[in-house]
């Protein structure tokens, strides 16, 4: 359904903002910095969490919001990797909401969190038209998901402030142009940070984690950003 | 947005099914079966209808509805395959609806045409939502994509008549239980027809082409049926 089409539905995506505003009032007044993480089912939104849960252990502490529409199987695996981890279950709807996440705080906490990521539901349409309170959204597109996805799917990447291109070990085995991928990209948000990872060698990892941290310095300015150091 | 929980949201799921009437009675008119064809975006629905129509080129008429958000590149790819295909492009809405199917009959031939494939916008979560009229349900798992899909999206599990696993040829790279992804399938729909397929290799893709022969005989009993033989 467009959001635009009906009043009934303004009023709720004003609703939402609100309570957006109020999440992102919280987390500045724990000085986390949140993620709001979108891609397509399956593109690795949970590898890519765990991955750099690894990678920023002894730099940053996370904690995960899972929103999936059944199951917590992937709030089992966040944990299972010693990230403090709340799953939200959609029931049938197909993207996370202000409400939803507002909900998942009154479980979690956020005492010494620097970085929140919010897993959205697998979705590369719906979840972009819904404020969570982030100060950051980032998307995947994975390899195998093939090259023309700007082309048919153009709103989440003018929507978002970084992609991460997954599965890049794939790259052997499937028809996929980086290059022109990358140029699709930019024609549609010259801004966009690009990132190219793969979970299963570590390639590209590094240059990921390097910019979150860069992130809760730049963006939160708290008192011990300037303590801790990168290694 | 879920569709049970307004009232106007109500009409509209309402008005839907009346045009989805209306299209079911143009296809029977034509004695075409019509297949609603649902995935995830980038699990191969464009190259497993292009490799449909060469599969079935000497026995069955194919035409093509495409539904993408933006964009005509995939009815190019099908019309360069010489399959007959209108694109219709939804703005942002995140699933075709019947209206849109009806506008697009408006504009294709069914004279001759024995399958009529309607390729949904890449979503695993909206489109099921939303009848179009089709005689039966189809929908595509990627190898890439994980096993764990039908516990996080059970929903279109349990509303599709079969289930196409694609991109076998992947399986060598990428973690995949193909035996515990079928059970999981099978737990949450018994009847569901299952198949195997590599767009690639060419691998399971005749007995997903017989499949489609048998569905047009049984399911369209149209005068035609016994005069066309199987090779």
């Amino acid at each position: 359904m467009n959001p635009i089409e009906l009043p009934v539905v303004e009023r709720i995506m004003g609703a939402n903002d609100d309570l957006a505003l109020r999440n992102r009032q919280t987390f500045d007044a724990h000085h986390v910095h949140a993620l709001n993480v979108m891609s397509s089912p399956g593109a690795g939104k949970t590898t890519l969490i765990i991955r750099t849960a690894q990678a920023l252990r002894s730099l940053r502490s996370m904690a995960v919001i899972e929103g999936d529409i059944a199951s917590s199987v992937d709030t089992e695996k966040v944990r299972a990797a010693g990230v403090p981890a709340i799953q939200i279950n959609t029931g049938g709807n197909c993207h996370l909401d202000a409400a939803q996440v507002q909900k998942a705080l009154g479980e979690l906490s956020l005492e010494g969190v620097d970085l929140l990521f919010i897993e959205n539901v697998g979705n590369l349409i719906c979840p972009v038209a819904f404020d969570l309170g982030e100060h950051t959204r980032v998307a995947l597109a994975s390899v195998p998901e093939g090259d023309d996805k700007p082309l048919k799917y153009p709103g989440i990447y003018t929507a978002v402030d970084a992609l991460v291109i997954t599965k890049t070990d794939l790259l052997p085995w499937v028809p996929f142009d980086l290059s022109e991928f990358r140029r699709l990209v930019r024609s549609l948000n010259p801004r966009i940070r690009l990132f190219e990872v793969s979970c299963v060698t570590g390639m590209g990892l590094d240059e990921w984690a390097q910019w979150l941290v860069e992130l809760t310095i730049r963006e939160c300015k708290a008192p011990w950003a300037e303590t801790r150091q990168i290694r």
